[in-house]
């Protein structure tokens, strides 16, 4: 793309009232804007981001079997009264509505609900089981406070996904299934070294429920960090017999703060039970199906990645996730052709090998393109410069290091091409 | 995809309540689910097809130098005060709540206002014109009745896509170029034939809006169309002023039943005016910006899709919006080994040729095979035998055609991968 053509500029300043470090960058970069506390639109850069990040998501889904639907924001509230979660003594973050007729209508702030009651028709039998959906869902959630910028918001986008098993066994195999998918979404996102399985409060169905922590000066979490066996225990869960479940000791552990990318927990038949999804087993018995469900925070993701890799000169992104792999930094190119011209031909190049790339071609001072460049954070840098024509090749430099080295176009295309 | 792991089944009966033809084959068909009226899950056989459905649309907006945003649902007050569009009594299908701290809020049912707001601090200088950018977004609207299926929902994808162009005889090219762009997105999904430019009511702020509008049995709309010169005149504004203007006459003219399936129109500089969003001038004068607004609902031709062309068997697609392109039926593959080995050689083979197939390996009798996928109305059915592997070959038939041919794998994929 031509940054000339991108609509979005680089701000001075954040809205005075945004206090999260990740929406004061990602606003002033022009990759997101406030429309209210915890409701933020996606410009073309941050949807950028979110597209590669869901991506990633759907790639590793897809791999486990799950099959992609889209449930509806609109919640009747019959359906939520069937599991007692329609009360707002209950659900404390419901938004809700009426239709014209007066009848009351919520707005999604989470889908398993509706998800299993969508199911029945289709699972009749043991021979239709398992089945895995998940959804790329807007969620509403209404929320007391929204400080965390885009880590916490009354809207956000929400990868959920939900398994339904035959049996606690097959229910398990698919659980450890999707642990593995998980960490190799956060290894390809970059935050994989930094990510520990955890384990939390289980809530009415399970002792634990499981979560995935990243550390970040920003997390909301304290968790308690076994390095070797790349676990963690949550805060809330932490007591002595649980250590003693675990296998672990107290000094063994270290203290942390994280915020959480991912959770996971089993209901065992309950949901179902009540929602009224059975299967007919071999034996002829009628059983609730056992129900998973599987959350990562879409937009979340972006805050964290953002919290976690930003420094003094601003957003630093990891390669799968960037919004562009390369920014191309176009010098005086309103004064001098011959830059003008190499610039757009190595923008080309680079395009036709299906390489994203973002070619500054605006009539701006170096400092000022150097500069927003940083802010940007784009992994690859390519000054395009008078000088860099008369040393016949093209300054490279990553966002990630401090030195520029000058490389021919094939040396280039190598470095920007493979990872 | 293997049909044996796709969780949707076909049903023999849509809901009771569903009365449009549109829900009813989508419903049977596994491709859509009702959670209300008027509000519709996409399954994945739906959601296949409005991804194609966007991804055409996408492309040709990409085309015209649009740049994809996504705005929130969750929508202020105060904004909508600025227009005076808040009040119910002006605009009547608002859904409204509140924020715990009591402060009301209203759900998307459109976007220029947020859009154009957002602009602010973006558009400052004639040097920043033109802007064009476009969103799919899922809109939320309080529908009296909801009688139509997907193609009139309480919540739907909708493309809207807004240009903002220093003057009006900028605009108007904007405004030519799009009606094109438009005209390639109908005839990609198959409709262009039937789909006419269109003359409708202006409202406030131009003479004319315009529409494009399909030829339907289920279209809600009547038209006046003249063959020849490819236009049609909405009925609302058929008069003898009108005809002269557009140097038609009333005899040329054929009354036809139609559904709309894009809406564009102009607002002048009144509603970025309203909104506060000016640009200086290169004469050193503050002006309002020109705004256009263009839409497309996206869901809303999946059902003009299904009405214009299901037949008794059942639904009926369009190649490039179909949910795969080819269907493999294997017959009594529980039975004979070779025909299972040859149908899953030919959807690998297939696959990886980047075509889209769905391979029926279920258990299930060949008549009720063929009928089942009739129904589900892909475009190029193969079925694998023992008879036709006698024939050494591939009984390949189009869903729109009656014939079926046996064919060599290489005639089958020449045919399959070029249109």
């Amino acid at each position: 793309m031509l940054q000339s053509q991108l609509f979005t500029k680089i701000r001075r300043e954040a809205p005075k009232d945004e206090v999260a470090k990740n929406a004061q960058l990602l606003i002033r970069a022009g990759f997101i804007h406030k429309e209210m506390a915890g409701v933020y639109a996606l410009l073309p850069l941050g949807l950028r981001v979110v597209k590669n990040i869901k991506h990633i998501v759907r790639e590793e889904m897809d791999a486990l079997g799950s099959q992609e639907i889209l449930m509806t924001s609109l919640q009747r509230k019959e359906l939520w009264e069937e599991t007692d979660r329609w009360d707002d003594e209950k659900v404390d973050v419901w938004f809700k509505s009426r239709l014209k007729n007066n009848v009351e209508v919520g707005f999604g702030w989470s889908h398993e609900e509706p998800i299993t009651k969508m199911l029945i028709g289709s699972i009749e039998s043991f021979r239709d089981l398992p089945v895995c959906v998940y959804q790329f869902q807007t969620k509403l959630r209404n929320e007391l406070r929204a400080k965390s910028g885009i880590m916490r918001g009354r809207e956000f986008v929400m990868k959920d996904m939900y398994s339904y098993s035959r049996t606690e066994e097959d229910h398990k195999k698919f659980y450890d299934a999707t642990i593995e998918a998980y960490n190799r979404v956060y290894a390809r996102i970059g935050i994989g070294k930094d990510t520990f399985f955890t384990f939390a409060s289980g809530g009415a169905f399970t002792q634990f429920s499981h979560e995935f922590q990243t550390i970040t000066e920003a997390g909301e979490d304290i968790v308690y960090l076994h390095r070797e066996k790349k676990m963690a225990i949550n805060k809330e869960v932490l007591t002595n017999e649980v250590l003693e479940q675990l296998h672990m000791k107290r000094e063994e552990l270290e203290e942390v703060k994280t915020s959480e990318v991912g959770n996971i927990f089993g209901f065992g038949g309950k949901k179902c039970e009540d929602l009224g999804l059975f299967f007919m087993d071999e034996d002829g018995q009628k059983k609730p199906v056992i129900l998973g469900s599987y959350g990562i925070g879409i937009t979340r993701l972006m805050g964290v990645v953002v919290e976690k890799f930003a420094d003094e000169k601003g957003l630093v992104w990891p390669e799968e996730v960037a919004p562009f792999r390369v920014h191309i930094l176009s010098l005086d190119n309103e004064k001098d052709e011959e830059v003008k011209q190499s610039a757009h031909t190595l923008y080309q190049e680079l395009s036709e090998k299906g390489i994203e790339v973002l070619l500054d071609d605006r009539p701006m001072r170096a400092g000022e393109k150097f500069a927003e460049s940083d802010f940007l954070g784009i992994p690859y840098r390519i000054v395009v410069s008078k000088r860099s024509l008369e040393q016949s090749g093209f300054e490279l430099k990553k966002r990630s290091e401090e030195e520029s080295q000058v490389v021919s176009k094939e040396q280039l295309i190598e470095k920007c091409v493979s990872k």
